[in-house]
């Protein structure tokens, strides 16, 4: 019914899940199991050789890395993606950094270029480097930073490619929403594929740390692909959106529609081809791609194909997240200040504002050194976004009804007594 | 040497604009003309009949609707596209308007299908509307704001097709970046296609009204559309970026790149192909989309090809704006309230801030009636981007170089004695 785990480690980096698979009475049309999945994890990554190809003594603070991880994988259409997601993808992330040990803990800029011959590192032999040329003026500047997050990236590409070639041996169904958390060098790094949420709540003020990827968040993107690629939509899907679906009678008529460039909407005469389904329909919760799933990004789901019918969905997909990085050390922060993760189960009952004034009223009544209150805090908001049995149904204090999906959140505490010392 | 326009109307509405055509000595390697161009008109717009189809009698109230404009076209490679979209781009928006007269004055929601059928409106007919469906469950609301963004958007396409057909007829060479400012009904909506900037300063406060396209702004987009469709790379470019050029001596060594997807970086072992020149290089204002221009959207170009080959750029740039949208009459406006256009001959030298300090200081030296304040004002930004002669060449008071580039800017009052009576 429920999970909780804590890291060991600094009290910086406690960390809470709370998952909730809600009963079966309020679970209408999901699952009978919790297709939620978490992880979290402390990983040590040992550097794969030294860069520059040379042999060397490694010294002591150059022997390996340590990050910190946390993993919600919210899964549809099966639990098997999210499983071996949740298993899996920050081994991805520890292979991507074996190759920047030695690189992210030297102060110096990246090398752009990695020799292959021992003792001739690339970007430090400046006879590798292009002199001025008309149109490239100089090399860029690349961070240490964006280093993590394109190995971070390209993890999620890894684990998507294995999710793929293992559907058939391992019977791995579904797909999943990916959000991750990875703490390396005092940077949080905040990896969102799907319709999860993470914000920052700190000392009262919310920092979104992530956006959901939706066929209404990314509906220029899908209806691009579809412009560009037309055999995607396989003569049953047009890529123009109508504010609600054409009949054949409005033949000659003219609709409102928006195409790939539009944010606005205009007139059109409708044809033939505009009776065709929309490739993106509906609205909010019941906004979907192909008629069949209502998010664009995330692991899996290399089976999923239209209803009654063999067009595969996954070309619309994208398994890569966005990251956002946020600067731990760039402010002192007190035990009330905390990272939240949750799945849509939450956000769709929940708001920002909501969520931040439940970490102030439960966290208030604890002391700030007592480790149970960040436990009392994702129960509270798992039980606050499910509510209570009453009128037919589970309901929230302002008689809404709770959410009827699976809820699993986690409370990731980024200051604490003694967490700076 | 400057132009300043005023539009006769309310206190509100008079407008400035100044434009500055640099002196040769600061105009290296640009053109001996000033290539920005400006257009600023009250548009009447008369409906081009009833929507419904049914004649009747129009109201007093209905029978057209006027619109403010202010239109800046910065224009490269040429002056043609810059003058003929100053000239013709506000009529193409009065098209785009004509179909939406009556609606837009009608406070009910639009209809989202017009009948051909004189009497038979669509949407107000409820045989013609869809009952809830599986997949699409309801109709989506489209708001009047989202009919006039959606007008802008097709008049910039219509505009960019008209100089296609024209370009050999009547010489028209060249593109340029359009901004444009419409006022319509109590709204102000600003048009970006290019790299000028629209800023409002509201009590001291900056509030960005556009965003810049250029290749580093729109890469992922550019790399997408070569990694889509790699015919228009002409085997010549990789659509991966490196942070600088590759040198065929480093092939099979391993190299920082980027694709589409990521915005961090990550190594990869040098191939043939990467040899190519990349679709996107170069940092700043020395960025170029295939080593030639550095704007990625705007009107024009369509006979633009890489320098010494025959491969088109335009297929990589779009001449679709981003609107965005502020409501007028949510604000009580005071006369140092003003919305600055300006070209990236104001930007590339001026902040944000220094602007809205320019106009705390400019402003505030002159009565708050006296309509020469905004002349003043304009003339400070253009002269201040522009610098004075010292030291061999153009400077700024901080010693930086002033811009080289044509500078235009419009200042364009929100409120003032009596704008609100």
């Amino acid at each position: 019914m429920s999970k909780v785990g804590v890291i060991p480690g600094p009290s910086l980096l406690s960390s809470l899940m709370w998952s909730l698979w809600p009963g079966r009475v309020i679970n209408a049309g999901k699952s009978r199991h919790n297709e939620d999945q978490a992880c979290c994890e402390v990983v040590y990554v040992e550097g794969r050789r030294s860069v520059s190809g040379a042999p060397r003594e490694p010294s002591p603070s150059q022997q390996g890395l340590c990050f910190y991880y946390w993993g919600l994988f919210d899964g549809h259409a099966g639990g098997g993606a999210a499983e071996m997601a949740s298993r899996l993808l920050h081994r991805h992330i520890r292979e991507q950094l074996k190759d920047l040990v030695e690189i992210l803990q030297d102060p110096s800029p990246p090398p752009l270029c990695l020799s292959s011959t021992p003792g001739t590192p690339g970007s430090s032999d400046p006879s590798h480097l292009v002199g001025p040329q008309s149109c490239w003026p100089s090399q860029k500047e690349v961070t240490h930073e964006s280093l993590v997050v394109g190995a971070i990236e390209n993890a999620f590409q890894l684990m998507d490619e294995q999710l793929a070639q293992e559907r058939h041996g391992h019977h791995v169904e579904g797909g999943c929403c990916a959000l991750v958390v990875v703490y390396l060098l005092g940077k949080v790094y905040v990896a969102n594929a799907g319709d999860s949420r993470a914000i920052i709540v700190r000392n009262g003020e919310i920092i979104p740390m992530s956006r959901e990827f939706t066929p209404e968040t990314e509906r220029q993107r899908l209806q691009l692909l579809g412009f560009l690629k037309p055999e995607l939509l396989g003569g049953e899907f047009t890529h123009l959106e109508f504010p609600r679906r054409v009949q054949s009678k409005e033949l000659g008529q003219r609709m409102l529609y928006r195409d790939q460039n539009m944010t606005g909407w205009a007139y059109k005469k409708i044809e033939l081809e505009d009776l065709r389904f929309p490739l993106v329909c509906g609205e909010g919760k019941k906004a979907r791609v192909m008629a069949t799933i209502g998010v664009t990004r995330g692991l899996g789901d290399h089976n999923l194909k239209v209803c009654s019918s063999s067009l595969p969905i996954k070309p619309f997909l994208s398994c890569f997240p966005e990251v956002r990085v946020y600067d731990l050390t760039q402010y002192e922060h007190c035990p009330d200040d905390v990272l939240v993760l949750g799945t849509d189960g939450l956000w769709d009952v929940t708001s920002d504002c909501e969520v931040a004034a439940t970490v102030d009223r439960v966290l208030s009544t604890y002391e700030p050194n007592d480790p149970s209150r960040y436990t009392a805090l994702a129960q509270a908001l798992v039980l606050g976004a499910r509510g209570t049995p009453r009128d037919r149904g589970w309901r929230l204090p302002n008689n809404k009804l709770g959410s009827g999906d699976d809820i699993s959140v986690f409370i990731i505490p980024l200051g604490g007594p003694g967490s700076y010392s």
